[in-house]
């Protein structure tokens, strides 16, 4: 935990006991009334805390001087067929810690349909894992969730439309078993990008066809079989490369 | 499980019946007795199996049809810090997915010493962590594994000398902290790699150092901090498309 993230509806509270905020300060990094440690607010700034008391029932009375905005995401948008419930919340949280701005979970034609009925987006876990992935880099800002029931409807609804940005993005597919080249090999790209990663077992032809009418180019991340997981941020790193993201 | 893998002094015996490819045969994929699957033998040749009985207590008696040779590991050595324990596993796992030809794994100045008391080697969850992330991608063969007390260690030794190679290998050590530049503005690179990845607190200042002289070059993988297992999936991934190993 490298930054003690705090919703706004929290500010004025003391952080409960039992929360894990408060068992990192005092349990693994030993803080002591007058200690600072590194704060921020849920997409706002982020700067010092510092621990003004703890009650006798164990909570943390804290002040807070935010004195730094939070990098902005990057301009990539990832787009994933529902992965197994198991590999969603470290999807996510890797996702956010990579910096991507926007993460769209979409059904595809071979993603299995079971995958969409996950509890982690009504019960806050997926908002959860969002947070400990930006908390990882030290972030205020985590990516913005959205959900869609097929490919199709994330193509008709182009959410990549609506996002303001100087450019319009360049549009991939990863597809690792019938590419029209590598993206390894793809030169750098002066703007945001959108990525579509399909579902463990890839995409129907149909969608292919779909993607390719869309305007996406479909790429494959090199020859051998990734796990979702694997896959997922080893496409975000090229990704992230050629967009200049990476330095 | 996109491949049964079997030790060669398994071979001739069944499979026993609570073994996780006999689960995965009979259970996952609903095969029966005549039926074929996707074969390998450990550090050979992979081909065809063949289901020819499923005695009374559940064990398979298979036949194989091994024709072809599994692609060679990739040219990319990787040393690593000592991640916590229950990083190990899946950080086994993922390199041995992603083709790398060895792992090192060794002890780092900033690292937790604890983390090096770990069974996972000596009581074969290192060797399954490999096996699993090699059947992934349909591979038989995975790759060597070996330890390092210290990074000095490693470095005196210079295991990468020993392994046979046309060409030296091209050194670079993950360096976000202090680096000399980004690892994404390498060019491309026509020959082996070593990488060597820190611990989660990356190298201290005598480690720099130490890896300057014995010839490595410090880049960043850009300016996020990374979990370790997010930060060495990213790594390869952007060591393996500079060795044009990604297509």
């Amino acid at each position: 935990m490298n930054l003690i993230l705090l919703e706004p509806n929290e500010l004025g509270k003391p952080i409960p006991r039992r929360d894990e905020r408060t068992i990192h300060l005092l349990k693994v990094l030993h803080k002591k009334v007058g200690d600072t440690f590194d704060a921020g607010v849920l997409g706002g700034q982020r700067g010092m805390g510092c621990i003004e008391k703890i009650n006798i029932e164990g909570s943390i009375v804290y002040s807070l001087r935010l004195t730094e905005d939070s990098p902005p995401r990057l301009p990539l948008r990832v787009a994933v067929g529902f992965p197994r419930p198991i590999q969603l919340r470290r999807l996510l949280r890797d996702l956010s810690n990579l910096g991507v701005a926007a993460i769209d979970l979409m059904g595809t034609e071979l993603g299995e349909k079971s995958y969409r009925d996950t509890n982690l987006l009504s019960d806050g876990g997926a908002k959860a894992a969002l947070i400990e992935g930006a908390v990882q880099s030290r972030d205020t800002i985590i990516p913005v969730l959205s959900l869609f029931p097929t490919l199709e409807d994330w193509l008709r609804e182009r959410p990549w439309d609506k996002a303001a940005a100087c450019q319009p993005p360049v549009l991939v597919a990863a597809d690792n078993v019938r590419p029209e080249g590598a993206m390894a090999r793809l030169g750098s790209i002066p703007g945001p990008m959108v990525l579509a990663i399909g579902s463990e077992r890839g995409w129907s032809d149909g969608e292919r066809d779909s993607l390719e009418n869309a305007g996406f180019l479909r790429l494959s991340i090199g020859e051998r079989a990734l796990r979702t997981e694997t896959a997922c941020v080893a496409a975000v790193t090229l990704a992230l490369e050629k967009i200049g993201e990476l330095g």
